[in-house]
């Protein structure tokens, strides 16, 4: 049998339910050794069984640790094996497949209580009594994750069509051959996964797309190409996981649309486009209620962070999480410590609401950056002393992707010297950032770096109107004085406020989701695979375990208080030199602001109460009342 | 007939629908004087109808001009009339109410076709041969805005329904009455408008409103108060005029439904409330499939506005405008010409759009304002000066609503000092500023103002956050070097910048909208009534007729060249002094940036084409193709 890789097939179900007559048929059709999971039950748990006394969880876990073992050994040495086990628990099963994602396969024997209580009396020599039968039903939560076969067929039949659908049906779907989805095909067919691609057909635009890549990559040797939806749906192993990678809106609800007839009960969409985490959610809702599991799935990294391992957010269905983790977490880039950079973010739109605020945080990175880089050209460096500067920024911990490239970028040089120079200074959006400052100003949180950031793209967009007005006004341009050491600091601290920034607005958003997972979680997700990847991250993923309230980490405090005056140094500078910083300034005056214990607010809530009646509040008043004054009187 | 003031009633129709008739009926019955139109056609159009030649707009133009004339000197006397005149076109209706906003009424009288034919064969006196009936027909502008009677009743009987419609019948509905609806009821009340008042019942809490009002204000005498829907509206002349002002949201909606099956198509639904623009347009939308004309009516000035003259920012159906523009503009504040603040400003949505952009202009004044008092308060002046300091920056230019009332608020003592001091530095919103700042990201804008000044108060509101930081970090507080020159001039700037980024978001929008008003109609709606009326106001109203691009208007260039370094001193100077002046740097930043012909966006279009392959187009690159760079080659 062609698995493509070693597996560990888990054949599970209730007592009686014949995982070990199926285990030892599957065993002597495909030569791969059959393990009687209950063998390995320490002598205690037999006795208690067969006193009729229920296992506990604690009778069960050293049990299902050893079995994890035996698979272990046996995945170790690159070979298959076959286990009957009930795995009755998610939490059991969560423990079979540890540190083996997606080679344990979970083969569930069903039969209703009827069927298995016939099975039960027809056979004497098992040590479990009849009796144990409706506590294993109880016990029983329904394996989402199983490929499901129906005990009312005959075991020749049951065993060969596991047969069939594992050697000759695929394991994973992805939908929509973009760059991205290519990619993502790419890494996973990599990694030996049985792989279905799926992209439309357009007359004369996009032909045969999925077979061409299919044709031009040889780790897609062993991959299922089709431009026609039903078959691809056909291909693939139940319960079915297709990911979606089409551009997000419209196109995202027509593929559901036309997926939806072809789909079973149980089977997961993941959604892995930068769609709008409002719209994940109305998705979840509505594929919920026709029993598809949906994941709304926020992916960065890029084409390269898709084929080498992105960051993954995945956030919707728990269900639908159960169900494709395995392959999310082989397809993740890979932490410091070797974790997945994937897990399970919330309810809700939780996945595509966190990808969200990383660009957005992504955005003021990049704003940041162009300040920094605005001020060095001024500051009369040739192109080399600048590419020079940034290198040594980019050491220790300063260092992050953004500013790495950002390197490469300075010192890119073609027929006509340095490219960047060349480069038409109006800079596109994709509508994220955006929607990270609409959804900012929706939840009341004052993301003035994302939206210093946004704004500063879309004044760059105006280039005729600034080339008109530079000729009007023509504004003395003087040579900007910088002090490197200074310039770090500043721009430490300034990284530091939008990262504040940016958990603040998680935080409260993932507060009012279900299952929404820590920041500090959420940090060490986008610690690689993605473009905000840094050194800070790799700081702030302990010092969010710490306290969600980064501003009293000592650490953070006293960078604050050391960095405070460089940022106000830098900002300085920049007026005198006529340039624009709306991210610096943007993380001064917040600094400023959210450290005035008495801000000037108090005569904005007197004007409304003047001009609209619309009263205010006092200081030092527990009962918190409302007050009005006519004031013209 | 008791009208409450004196009317024109002109009583229109196609020539042989019995305006003679009926016109020296109503007059017996009334003893206001009859003025038969034809009249007074000069002896040329009298002599054209005779030969069969259909009149032109040139002929009918001074003719209507003179019956304009008559009505005037009537009115002018404080008596009625009643004038036949056939009135076919909108544009001659206009000519006829000039200056009469609400004191002419249009009786419509209605015949089909076949019955005119028949009326015109039994009447040989009259100089209108039969032949022009098909031109007259032709030449009709239904007139949305009169009142229509059916010719297939009796004269007597029409008359008798005429008379009793204006003497018994509400002209103008308010749905609503909270301080908002009640203050512009009892405003058209005071001008002699016959109101109906509706509130809903509430046990316990909204009893009898309506009627409370009445008998509180002397000027609702002759209202009619209401608790049911049903008779408000059944007391409405026709076309009916109801306007809403209930919390915008779900409440319109439910007020809407409830209306729908007691209205007549051609009645006018306004909505008054602070509706979101978007809503407003779909109200729209909605109500003229089903005969219903809606106008969203942007309403400013507060409580005081509503009762003295607010400024109006109708929007939506131009029949809705036609049939309610009389009473909305007697409603208005007028400006320094006298003319109403108030004029049809374009479809959709875009009463409550420019409503919307006036709240967020509003936010950064109130903002910059606010800024400045901390600066103030920090440089170690007594309230008593800076309150002075306030009051000289008041005079001239500078002068503002916003500012007086600031000046008010800035010498309020009570028993224990200023109260200003005592008042909780949080500040609350309503959602406009929001909705400013989430259309500008829509729209692509760089509405840094507007987002300053909302995140300000955003950030205001986390006062246990703040309290902690200021404790923990105890940054020092140096006091402000204030030169009053310099700040005052800086704060002219900023008004400036404030006011030029919200008509970039008015133009981007209405360049989109049919009928879109021009930008300097919607500055002079502000100039009187609104909470942002200014001197500046005034000069915009005359700038932006030159040009829509302010910053190159010749006087606006010299006030930014000389200021800038003023704004530049008053933000170190605050960075100095480590206060926070969000909305003073945003319009820096906006100046400098937008003056910068060469911005560091090029950066961020290198990034983002290294990791996205996002492209780029090239500077003085004419085909504007977009290039991609495999950076790491």
């Amino acid at each position: 049998m062609n698995t493509l890789r070693p597996l560990a097939l888990v054949v599970m179900g209730v007592s009686g339910s014949g995982k070990s007559t199926i285990g030892k048929l599957l065993s002597s059709k495909t030569d791969i050794p059959f393990i009687e999971g209950d063998h390995y039950h320490p002598e205690e748990n037999i006795q208690k069984m067969t006193k009729g006394v229920a296992l506990t969880d604690e009778d069960r876990i050293p049990w299902l640790r050893q079995l994890a073992r035996v698979i272990h050994d046996h995945l170790e040495k690159g070979s298959s094996c076959i286990l009957s086990c009930s795995a009755l628990k998610a939490d059991y099963r969560r423990i079979l497949e540890t540190d083996h994602n997606a080679q344990v396969k979970f083969i569930y024997l069903h039969g209703t209580p009827e069927m298995i209580v016939k099975r039960m009396a027809d056979r004497q020599s098992h040590f479990m009594p009849l009796e144990l039968l409706t506590s294993q039903f109880e016990t029983l939560e329904y394996p989402v994750e199983a490929s499901r076969y129906d005990t009312v067929d005959t075991p020749e039949h049951i065993a060969n069509t596991i047969i069939h659908d594992l050697s000759q049906k695929t394991e994973f779907g992805v939908a929509g051959m973009g760059v991205m989805g290519s990619s993502i095909s790419r890494n996973l067919a990599s990694k030996d996964f049985r792989m279905a691609l799926y992209n439309r057909e357009v007359k004369g635009k996009e032909e045969q797309v999925a077979e061409q890549l299919k044709q031009a990559y040889g780790e897609l040797t062993e991959a299922m190409a089709f431009n026609n939806l039903s078959d691809f749906v056909a291909s693939l192993q139940s319960p079915r996981k297709i990911l979606l990678m089409v551009p997000s809106g419209d196109a995202v609800d027509q593929l559901i649309n036309d997926l939806l007839p072809l789909l079973s009960k149980g089977d997961v969409i993941i959604d892995g486009g930068n769609s709008h985490y409002k719209e994940s959610s109305r998705r979840l809702n509505e594929l919920r209620k026709k029993g598809i599991f949906f994941l709304g799935c926020g992916i960065s990294g890029g084409e390269k962070g898709a084929l080498e391992g992105p960051s993954l957010m995945p956030g919707g269905s728990s269900e639908g999480w159960v169900i494709s983790r395995p392959f999310l977490m082989v397809l993740a880039a890979r932490d410091k410590n070797n974790h997945p950079c994937c897990s399970f973010t919330g309810g809700m739109g939780s996945g595509h609401f966190i990808k969200m605020i990383h660009n957005g945080i992504e955005y003021a990175e990049m704003q940041l950056l162009a300040e920094l880089y605005h001020l060095h050209k001024r500051s009369g460096q040739s192109a080399k002393e600048i590419s020079k500067a940034f290198s040594s920024y980019n050491s220790g911990e300063l260092n992050s992707y953004l500013l790495t490239i950002t390197c490469s970028i300075l010192s890119y040089q073609d027929n006509e010297g340095l490219l960047l120079e060349t480069i038409l200074d109006k800079a596109g959006n994709k509508g994220t950032g955006s929607w990270a400052t609409i959804s900012a100003a929706e939840l009341g949180l004052p993301a003035t770096m994302i939206a210093s950031a946004l704004f500063a793209r879309y004044l760059s967009y105006f280039k005729d109107k600034r080339t008109a007005y530079d000729r009007e006004y023509k504004f003395p341009k003087p040579t900007v004085n910088l002090e490197p050491n200074s310039i770090k600091n500043a721009y430490a601290l300034a990284r530091i406020i939008n990262h504040i920034q940016g958990f603040e607005i998680l935080q409260s958003y993932l507060k009012n989701v279900d299952h929404g997972c820590e920041l500090s979680e959420v940090a060490r997700l986008w610690t690689n695979g993605c473009i905000i990847r840094s050194e800070l991250m790799n700081s702030l993923v302990e010092q969010l375990k710490t306290s969600s309230d980064l501003l009293l980490i000592t650490q953070i405090k006293e960078q604050v208080q050391a960095w405070k005056p460089a940022l106000e140094s830098l900002i300085i500078e920049a007026i005198h030199a006529g340039i624009a910083v709306p991210s610096f300034t943007a993380a001064l005056n917040y600094l400023n602001g959210i450290t005035e214990k008495k801000g000037p607010a108090n005569l904005i809530q007197a004007q409304r109460d003047f001009f609209g009646a619309h009263k205010y509040q006092k200081e030092n008043d527990r009962t918190e009342k409302y007050y009005h004054t006519n004031w013209e009187s």
